[in-house]
C-alpha cells in the first residue's frame, strides 16, 4: 500500500492541466492515487469534465457538489463555504497523506482549508506566478497554506522563496498541461471535424478555412463589465468575416452575464459564422489550436500552452495581465481600434518561433517522483 | 454618514486586543462602525465575551453562531466553512465599506474569505508576525488576502514588505492591546477581589498573598498531546504551593483534552490552591497580573502586554515559539526540571524592565485616522 | 407598525400562486409584508421570477441564494439543508410575527423548518391536497410543523381536519392564484404576440393560428425516466403538425435529463414548429392558455387554472395524479396510443364547462384578513 | 451480502431506547447494519454516547459533527441544516437500502428529510405518540416523510392509521429500550456502588440509603423559563433532605439556562446531599431507577421505562404532556406545594403494579425481522 495522494479537481481547465500528473501518480508503484471530483467539474453546464475523466479512465473516489447558483459574489463566497464542509468529511473518509490542490480558482480555497486545517500537508501545484485580479489573492492565500510547490519555472520559484517559503519545499516542475502539448506536437494535425465530433450549437465550420479560436471569462473584479466587455468582442470578431469556433465561460461570478451576451448576438444573427463548444479533449483542444489562424480572449491557454506551440495569441483584457508571456502574444483592451489592429495582425501573422516559459513537456514524472519521495510537514514557519 | 467599517470578533482574547481601536472608530466622526460578533465570542463556555462587549457600550449589529462543537481539527474546517456562508450574509446585509480582521485565530480565515471574495477591502490587524503552528499559516494568508495592513511594529512591517505587500498599505500602528496596558500602568493597582467578583470555581485566594498566573492553550498541531502537557504543567504548578488563578483554554481543537485535564486533576485534589475563571474584564486581567509574582504558560498575553508592564513570564511549550519577546520572558519545555526552575526563578523576580515592542500604547487613534482617510483597493498584484 | 408578515417565494410558479395575496397583505393596513426570495426564484436560467417581482412593485426585503448545482437528488436535500442555514438567520434578522409558506415544493421544506424550529408560527398556503410523489410528502409533512391552514377547498379542509389539525386552524380561502384567473376572464382574449413580447428560441408562431401550450416537469420519484419521457411527448406532440409553445421544466432533480432531450430534439430537427420559453407573466400565460386549443404536460395549471377557465388539457403521467380535477382534463400515460389519443381529442374538443374547484377568485382578500385578525399559535398538539 | 439498514443516533437517549434492536439487527442473517453516530451523540459534554456504543461492541461506520454551539433556537434550526447536509453525504456513500430515524427529537429531522429526499425507504420507530411541544411537531412531520412505522402501542398506530397512513405500513413492536427493562427485572438490584464507577461531581451517596433521582430537560417551547424551573425545582428537592442523584440535560435551546442553574446552586450550596452525572450505561441505569424511591422531572423514562417497573415518578411540568402514562406518575407543576405533595407522596409510596403500555420487552427481534422481511417502497399517498 503506497502513499495516498488526494487530488482535489475543481473544474474543466484544472483537470487539463493536471492530468498528465494524474496518470504518472496513478501509475507510480509508491503511490495511491484518490481522486476527487468537484464543483464545476461535475456539471453539465460548464461541460461535464468528469465525463472526460472517466473516460480517461480514473477511477472517482468522491464526488462534492458545492457550487451554489446565481453568479453573485456572495454565491463565490458561498460555494467555497460549503466546500470547506464536504471537503473536510471527504477527507476524513479518506485519509490521504498528502492533498494536491491545483492553481488559484476561488474554490480551491475549499481544499487548502481543509487540508492544512485537518493538519494533512497540502501540495500546491502553479503557485508562485503573477495575474492580478481575484485569482492572484487566492495563489498567494494558498501558498501560504501549503506545505510543498511545485512550480512551473524558475521566475515562480524566485517568488516563492522571496515570499518567505523555504526553498527545500519549492520544486521546478514544469506545469504538467505542457507535457500534453509536447506530445501533441509529436503530430500536431487536426485530425477531426469539431463540429461533427462534438456537436456544440451554432453554424457548420470546414476546418480546413482559416478561422479563429475564442475563450473569453468573465473577470471577477470587474463582473458588472463582462456583459458589455462580451459584446464588443463579438462585435469585432464577428468584423473578420471569418469562421470562430467559440468555447463557453467558466462559471465565475459575471458568467451569466458573459452567456447572455452570447445569446443575445446568436439571435439576432441567426446567419452568424460562429460555433458554440462546451468543451472538448484536451488533444482535440490543442491540435484545434495549433490548426488556428490564432486564439483571442483571455484563457490562460494562450499565454501557457500557446507559447509551447507557437499560435498567435490576441490577449484581451486585464485577466492575464501580468503572467510570464511570449512573443506570440499581443495584449490589448477594449478600445474597438486596438482589439481590431490585434486581430488582423495575429491573423495574418502565422506560427511563432516556439518558447518553454511553463516547462519543456515532461512535469507529469518529475510532479509523481517528488511526492512519492518527500514527505512535506505540516507545520511550518516563515522563514525569515 | 461616515465611511462603513465592519469589525467581525470571533473570540474573547481578539476583543480584548482590538477593544481601544473600537472605541476610537465608534467615536471618529467619518466612520461607522459595524460590529459583528461570532463564534466563541458568543459562548458561555468560552466566557461570553459577548456580555462584555454590550456592557463596554457597543451596539452590536449582527450575532454569529458558526462554532461546530466537538474538537477535532475537521469540525475546524467545518467552523471555518459554515463561518463563510454565515458572514457572507452578513456583509450582504451590512453592505460595509471595508471589514476588519484580527490577527491569525482559524476562524478568522472566514471574515477573510467571505470579504475578499466580495470585493469588500480587507483590513488586517497584527498581520506579520511570527509564531509557528496553524496561526502561522493562518496569519499570512491572510495577509495575502488583505489590502491594508496595521501592524505592531517595524520587524512585521518589514516582513510584510518582504512577503510581497506594498508598502503604501502597511503601517506600524502598535498592537491595541497595548493601548489598554499603557492606560492601565497609570493606576495598576489590584483594585478587587478576584474571587468575590468574577466567582469561579475552586479554593479562595486572599489577593494580598503572592500568587501566579495560569494560562494555557492547546496547540492545533499537538493537539494528542494537549491532556498530558496540562497534567505535567498542574503538576509542576502545584508542586510549588503557592496560590493560582488559572484560565481555562479557547475553544480550539485539542481543548476537550486540555480542559478534562484540569477537571480530573481538581476532582482528585479538593484540596488544591487553584481558582479556575473563565474570563476577566480587561483592566482587571491586567492589574491581576501586574500584581501576580509571573504568568506562566503559552498565552500571547506573557509576550505582549507583560514586556510593556515588565511582569515575569514562563513561556511554555512551542505556541509562541517565534514570537518577538522581551527580557522578561523565559521559554521552557515540559521536560520537568526545566519548567520547575524557570517557576522557581521566575516567582521570585520581581518586575522586569518594560519593553515598548508591540506598541506605545496609542493604536486606536493610529487605526481609526488611518481607516478614516486610506480607502484600500480590493484589487491586488504582488509587488515582485 | 403592523403585524410583520414574513412570506418566502422559492420559485417561479410559487410567485404565480401567491401575488394577489401578496398583494393584499401588503395593502392591509394591519399587516406589514416581508418578502424573501429565495431559491430558483432568483435564478436566470429558471426565468428570474424576481425581476417579475419587482416590476410588480414589491420591496424585497432579503435574497437567499440556495440551489446547490448538479440536479441529483443529494444536491435538493443539501439546498435544502442550506436554506434553513441562510433563512434562520433571515427570520432572526427580520423577526416577524409569523412565517407564510406556500404548497410542497422540496425547499419550502426550509421555511417550514426554520420557522418552526425559532418558534415562529407557520401559515401554510394550499395544504391538504393530494397528488403522489415527494410532493405529497413534503405537503403534510409541513402540515404537521404548520399552525394555521388556508386550504383551496373543502375537500382539503376536511383531509387536514382528518389529519390531526384542530379545525379552528383550518380555512378555505380558494387558491390565490385563481384570484389572477377571475380578473384576466374579465378580458380573456390574447392581446400581444408571445414571440414578439417574450423573445425565446425557436421557431416563429403566429398566435392567431391554432397551437398548443406543453408544460412538462421532471417527476423527481422517477428521474431516471425523464429524458425518455420528454422524448416521447416532443415525439407524439410533433406528429400533431401544429404549432407549440413550449416551457423550460423546474430545477427538480432531473430537469438536466428533461433540458437535454429538448436541446436535442431541437438540434436534429431545426425546422420544427416549436417556440421555447423560461416565463411569461401570469396574466399572459393565462390568456395564451385561453386563446390555446389545448395545454399538454404535468403543470398543476392544467388542473388549477384551466378548470376555471374550462381550457381542454392532456395530463401527462403521475405527477397530478392525484389531484381533484374538472371535466376539462384528460388524464393519460407513455403509452403512445394513449396519448396520441388524447392530444387529438382535446385539440378539436374546444372549451369545457368552467369549475370553481380551487376558489371563487376571491381568496387574496381573504388570506389578508385571516392573517390580520388570527395569530396562531406555534405550540400544537394533535386533536386525538 | 444482506440488505443495508442505516440507522442514525443523535443523542445518548435515543441509543439507549435502539440499543437493543441494534444488536438484533446486526446479528440478523439477512441484515447488514450501518451506524451512523451524528450530534451530541458525540461530544463529551452531553455524555458522549459514542464510547458506550463502541463498548458495546458495534462498528460505527460514520461520526457526523453537526451541532452549532450556542443553545438558541436558531442553532437549533441551523444544527439541523448541517445535518441534512453532512448526511445526504454519508447516504451517498453507504448507499442504504432503507434507513432508520428513532423518536422525534429535532435533529432526527435532518434523517428525515436527507433520506426521503433521495428516495430510500425511511422506517421511523416510535412514532404516533402525543407529548406536546416542538417534539410533537417534529415527530408528526416525520411519520409524514416514513414510508413504514413500527410502534410502541395500539394507541400509537390507531393514530397513524387516523392520520392517513396506511395500515400495511404500521406495526406494533413495542419500545426498544423496554426490552433492556424486561431484561434488567430479571435480576433488578442495585450492583455498583454509581459514585465510584461513574465518578461524577459531587457529595458522595451511600446507595444503600433512600435516595431519589432528578433527570430534567429544557422544554423548547419554554425556553426562558428553564432557568428558573430548574431553580424551583433543586430548591423543593433539596427541602426533602434525601441523597439525590442528579442528571445533566439534553443539548437542547435552553439547556444553558438548566446547566447555569444547577452550577450556581452547587457554588451557592457546597453542603447539598446532590451528586451529578453526564451519563450512566443503560442497565445500570435502570437498576439505580429500581433502587430509587421514585424519579423526579420530565424524562420520558419515567412514562416509559418507569411504568414497566412500577417506580413512583413526579413528572414535572409540560413536557411529557399528553403521553400514555401508568398509575406509578403523579403530574404536577411548578408551584410550589404541588411540587413538594407530590414529592412526599411518591418518596413513601413504594412500587406500583407494572403497566406494560410500551411494549412487552420482545420489540428488538420484531424489528429486525420486520425490517429484514418488507421492503418499503418510497412513494406513498395519503390513504384517504
Amino acid at each position: 500500500m503506497g502513499k495516498k495522494v488526494c487530488v482535489v479537481i475543481t473544474a474543466r481547465p484544472s483537470y487539463s492541466r493536471i492530468k498528465t500528473a494524474l496518470k504518472s501518480i496513478d501509475e507510480h508503484p509508491d503511490l495511491e492515487l484518490q481522486l476527487v471530483i468537484a464543483a464545476s467539474a461535475l456539471l453539465d453546464r460548464y461541460g461535464s469534465a468528469v465525463n472526460f475523466i472517466e473516460e480517461d479512465g480514473f477511477k472517482i473516489d468522491e464526488r462534492v457538489y458545492m457550487v451554489i447558483e446565481g453568479s453573485t459574489l456572495a454565491s463565490a463566497a458561498k460555494t467555497t463555504g460549503i466546500g470547506i464542509m464536504e471537503l473536510s468529511t471527504v477527507f476524513d473518509n479518506l485519509r490521504p497523506d498528502m492533498v494536491i490542490t491545483i492553481a488559484d480558482r476561488f474554490e480551491t480555497m475549499s481544499t487548502a482549508i481543509a487540508a492544512s486545517y485537518m493538519n494533512i500537508p497540502l501540495v500546491h501545484i502553479q503557485g508562485g506566478e503573477v495575474t492580478g485580479n481575484i485569482d492572484e489573492k487566492v495563489r498567494h492565500a494558498i501558498t501560504k497554506l501549503s506545505d510543498l510547490h511545485l512550480v512551473s519555472n524558475e521566475d515562480a520559484k524566485n517568488r516563492l522563496i522571496r515570499m518567505g517559503e523555504h526553498e527545500e519545499t519549492v520544486f521546478v516542475t514544469g506545469c504538467p498541461s505542457i507535457d500534453l502539448v509536447r506530445e501533441v506536437m509529436e503530430s500536431p494535425n487536426l485530425d477531426f471535424d469539431p463540429c461533427e465530433k462534438y456537436g456544440g450549437v451554432g453554424s457548420y465550420i470546414n476546418p480546413n478555412e482559416d478561422f479563429m479560436v475564442v475563450m473569453q471569462h468573465p473577470v471577477t473584479t470587474e463582473i458588472d463589465e463582462s456583459r458589455h466587455q462580451t459584446e464588443i468582442l463579438i462585435h469585432e470578431v464577428a468584423k473578420m468575416h471569418v469562421p470562430v469556433f467559440w468555447f463557453w465561460p467558466n462559471p465565475d461570478a459575471g458568467s451569466d452575464g458573459t452567456s447572455n451576451a452570447i445569446r443575445t448576438y446568436r439571435e439576432q444573427n441567426p446567419n452568424n459564422k460562429f460555433r458554440f463548444f462546451k468543451n472538448m479533449e484536451g488533444r482535440d483542444f490543442l491540435r484545434l489550436l495549433y490548426a488556428s489562424r490564432c486564439l483571442v480572449g483571455n484563457s490562460s491557454a494562450g499565454i501557457r500552452e500557446c507559447s509551447f506551440m507557437g499560435v498567435p495569441v490576441v490577449n484581451l483584457g486585464s485577466r492575464q495581465n501580468m503572467r510570464l508571456r511570449g512573443p506570440n502574444v499581443i495584449d490589448c483592451g477594449f478600445q474597438n481600434n486596438e482589439l481590431s489592429h490585434a486581430l488582423q495582425s495575429q491573423f495574418s501573422h502565422g506560427l511563432y518561433e516556439p518558447a518553454f516559459l511553463y516547462g519543456d513537456g515532461y512535469a507529469a514524472q518529475k510532479i509523481a517522483n517528488l511526492v512519492a519521495t518527500i514527505t512535506p510537514d505540516f507545520k511550518k514557519v516563515i522563514s525569515y
